[in-house]
């Protein structure tokens, strides 16, 4: 196979999570191992925007040291961007864009990190130069905390975000019964169409100290149903703990945190206030007499690298690393993606999937993992999800926080 | 001296903190080590409820390795409760009753975790039984996140409190910042009348990741000034990052929390929608445009015993062992406090404080902290709360969550 000589350009896309900049630092040291061949490593400022703008980090210009502590820096180091390429066809403007600032640096190898929209971007870059002839080898590097990438067992960012998400309702879950009386407590999950965040959950349930119920999107949510099963519950235990996805909706597929939205519109003038979970305490308190508590995960969830997952760390490197190397050999227009291996040990493997297959395919949980007889997750999941989670990954601590990179960001000219 | 025999009897108190239980397992384990004088080792059910109702658990029946899962466990094992006793000379039936459940388990030494209430409460026991010709020494230890506290340096409960809310500012302004249009992060962090808990959020701001104004309930709020000093923030660096006290009153000394009420009154009943972060990020919103977030700490910041400081733990512990070991020479009615010593490196000793000293007076933040120009905290603050905050003590994890302690929580007959 012949030798692709020329630079390479990185860049981060989507919501950021809190292993997003370790995929950065196994694109860059791999880089770093073929500097005959890679002539430049630069990193996008702002992903898609940064090529647009001619916004460019020269990494090669980062202190090395500094550089490695992205292995435990939550959030996208570089800066992020949510902006989708239109079809070429419709208006070819930012490819050709695209062409002149790749060509300006001769850009031969580009990485893109992020979910289902930044594959499409891929694709469509790649598309666009191979039509134009201008050689680049581009491969999509997956993140997301939502898992719901198509394509892979499982998405890097996921395993942190469940680890966060289980540790956090074990301890809140001590919190919340310390006192005699009962209490009733709603914490609110990231997810807007798939369930899989809030299905890390019931791994506190698993160890005694959890959600009794578990409400994720793929099952539409009926509010007179819920209110009776928290009650239920409550009447029976003395206290409940619920576990909600964000994007819960109803039959008719409208969201439950629009319900809300239109009642604060009436008396705020279109302000939103808290989301789902404030929603439905509210309900629960008008049904009955009790102490109830609403609790956001936020933004916590995707970027509490103090307590990121071993495993997830580990796994979003390699994706990194990987996409390098299959680049290097020759591939494009693929994603790095996480195949898990049959057997009791869990073991993965690195498959590359075909671009136009991932971008805008969302995964949903499937049913094997939805109890039939109350809003709640099967132990078929534990399986899936406790591999995922596995492990501790802590940045190095200074002055009792942590000590995350900062870089240096020098532009190119 | 002489030697009193008879069995020790220990409570949790108030809101629970992530050190906590650290402090029982310092008075249980102590107590182990003297056992032809202390003759059991008791556990009172949810405080002093669990002595009115008689409810005891019998900790000598715990198996000594799942105990000492103790020191990193968060919330009260034992459970906890807010109950303020009468004074005796009003109504003394549970004062009578508190004697006979002592008498009946041979009770000699008492100790109560908890804040200034539970120090009340120690009081008064301890002056009734007194007066009643019933020896019994009991000693008071110190907890509570708020670092309210009268009469030591600080509170155990409050470093690692200070640290989640250290770590987690820094890792949500690196969150915050990765798109390139700005935004505006109001975060809520507990304290009703003292802002050691928000002030603690200067450490992340010192790190360059935290936030531009921090507002303590030490200072009246002024709703329009806070809108403006957003806004120059806000204008000049592109986004804004702020920490709030949930206790910041006006200066008519009205909750800025109940002007959120009285609106969320009007639409929907006397019901309660998030807090005081979202009130402000409400009215943020109608000011100017920009993306406005809030961010509630909630529950989190005091159960978050995976991020807990080893310096809070160590000093939880110490903290019921020397409470032990001084009413074993004879001490009665006083609390264990700490007592910074002087000089550049960071020593405490326990010092011993009146009980009638430390009940119902509040410590709040000096006004050396608060600067002058703006509402932020100043360096000095710095020396207090660093080596506060400083050292991980990690639970251990199993299956990728943290393994705490259950106990059997036997109860005597």
């Amino acid at each position: 196979m012949e030798k692709l000589t020329g630079a390479l350009l990185f860049g981060q896309s989507g919501g950021p999570t809190s292993v997003i900049n370790a995929s950065a630092l196994g694109v860059f040291e791999e880089a770093f191992k073929h500097d005959g061949v890679i002539t430049g490593v630069y990193g996008a400022a702002h992903g898609i925007k940064g090529i647009l703008f001619d916004e460019l980090y020269d990494i090669c210009q980062e202190d090395r040291g500094e550089l490695a502590l992205l292995r435990n820096t939550p959030s996208s180091v570089l800066g992020s961007v949510r902006y989708k390429l239109k079809p070429a066809e419709e208006d070819d403007s930012d490819y050709r864009r695209i062409l002149e600032v790749f060509a300006k640096y001769n850009i031969r190898y580009f990485f893109y990190n992020g979910g289902n929209d930044s594959m499409d971007t891929c694709y469509k870059i790649g598309k666009y130069l191979a039509d134009h002839n201008y050689e680049c080898r581009i491969v999509g590097v997956p993140k997301t905390i939502d898992n719901d990438l198509f394509g892979t067992d499982h998405c890097p960012g996921y395993g942190s975000a469940a680890k966060y998400i289980a540790t956090t309702c074990m301890e809140i879950a001590r919190d919340c019964k310390v006192y005699d009386q009962g209490s009733i407590t709603i914490i609110e999950i990231m997810g807007r169409n798939a369930g899989w965040l809030t299905a890390a959950s019931v791994v506190a349930s698993h160890k005694g100290w959890g959600p009794d119920l578990i409400y994720v999107p793929e099952l539409p949510f009926d509010v007179e149903g819920f209110v009776d099963e928290v009650k239920d519950v409550y009447l029976e235990k003395g206290d409940c703990i619920v576990a909600v996805s964000e994007g819960i909706r109803d039959r008719e597929g409208k969201y439950i945190s629009e319900y809300h939205k239109n009642i604060s519109r009436d008396c705020f003038n279109h302000i939103q206030l808290g989301g789902v979970g404030h929603y439905l305490s509210t309900l629960v308190k008008q049904s009955f007499n009790a102490k109830v508590r609403a609790i956001e995960f936020s933004l916590m969830q995707r970027c509490a690298a103090h307590l990121a997952s071993l495993t997830d760390v580990e796994e979003a490197y390699l994706c990194g690393a990987e996409a390098v190397r299959a680049a290097l050999n020759g591939k494009t227009g693929i994603m790095t993606a996480l195949e898990r291996q049959p057997g009791k040990e869990y073991k993965i493997k690195i498959k590359e999937m075909p671009l136009e297959m991932v971008a805008n395919t969302e995964k949903k949980l499937p049913e094997i993992y939805l109890c039939s007889d109350r809003h709640f997750i099967t132990d078929k999941f534990l399986d899936y999800v406790l591999p995922l989670i596995k492990g501790e990954a802590r940045p190095p601590f200074e002055d009792g926080v942590p000590r995350f990179a900062t870089l240096k960001r020098v532009r190119t000219r």
